[in-house]
């Protein structure tokens, strides 16, 4: 009886095996047959599912995009905005392992991609998800009139949230910045930004 | 009758060999071959002066570090504060095709380093570096009253300004920004930092 396969399951499971190689040995190392090595698969059986290198770097890219939605997705779900603007923006910064490796991931084809169409077009869809959170959030917090500043148009201060948000994560990569640091600049930010409890 | 060499200018010139590597195809690409390649060198007369990947990667990001300092030590020649604030911070920002090289080179240490503590030494320098300047400029418009926020501590708002600047440099070089937005959103931060002129 012919074994069945869930082709979406093993799509994420090449997904996590490219993510895991640009981890630990830099994005540079991705390929066919280091990938294929990684998830214990003969690259016969991978080029099934992935045919190239971007195909396999858009992969992790939007495995990393889709899993960083969704646990931001959950958060939405409780009560306080405040609580919850804090919370999903941290969710997409380098504080622990599992987000250093999306990071990593995200900002990895920036080393790349100069020259590959293909590639910039994945690498374009990390930022403009992640503008797309910052103005999402900017617009609850101003549906509320929890905006410190009335006067600055939302468009504007959600790419000055992406801006900050986006420097801060390459300085935690670069580890400029630590864990802690992050944090604290983060809060500081939101700080000014929120219209203070009381 | 043997020819004198200048050691640094042969230094000099290896590092930009390296910059236009990164630049063309990406860090990966960077190898003693490939800089001895690209500068019309033999590898043995490179190696005497670079014997490794990674000095050949600090010496370019160390040329990149000295060119754009140089060019922000100008600038500070000239009288009026807020231009000068906002001319240094766009000499940082890949707004050209000789700034988008030099960012290049800066960031591309993000997609390695992770397992090598030479490279993640060279990528501090550049952090900061860029982190000083956000300091002294901070400084200097602190010194002369021209912070809107009087209450914010110095380190704070420098930090903030460099995480902006970082964000939107990094945004530019992915080209989710084109140089007018990035110019458009430092203007933006620049004139909720700085009091107006009257």
């Amino acid at each position: 009886m012919p074994k069945i396969v869930d082709h979406g399951e093993r799509r994420t499971e090449l997904a996590e095996a490219v993510c895991r190689v640009i981890a630990r040995d830099g994005v540079q190392e991705v390929s066919v047959r280091t990938v294929a090595a990684e998830a214990g698969w003969s690259t016969g059986t991978l080029r099934y599912y992935f045919t190239s290198r971007a195909e396999l770097l858009a992969s992790a890219c939007a495995l990393v995009i889709e899993r960083v939605s969704a646990r931001i997705g959950e958060l939405r779900q409780t009560g306080d905005i405040r609580w919850t603007v804090r919370a999903a923006l941290l969710e997409t910064m380098p504080l622990d392992e599992r987000r250093r490796t999306e990071e990593t991931v995200a900002f990895s084809f920036l080393a790349l991609g100069l020259g590959d169409p293909a590639l910039a077009a994945v690498q374009r869809t990390h930022f403009e998800a992640m503008y797309r959170l910052c103005r999402s959030l900017i617009d609850a917090l101003g549906d509320l009139n929890l905006l410190a500043d009335n006067a600055i148009p939302r468009e504007a201060a959600a790419r000055r949230l992406h801006a900050v948000v986006d420097g801060l994560a390459l300085q935690g990569l670069a580890r400029h910045l630590d864990p802690k640091e992050m944090t604290a600049q983060l809060d500081s930010y939101l700080n000014d930004l929120i219209v203070p409890e009381n």
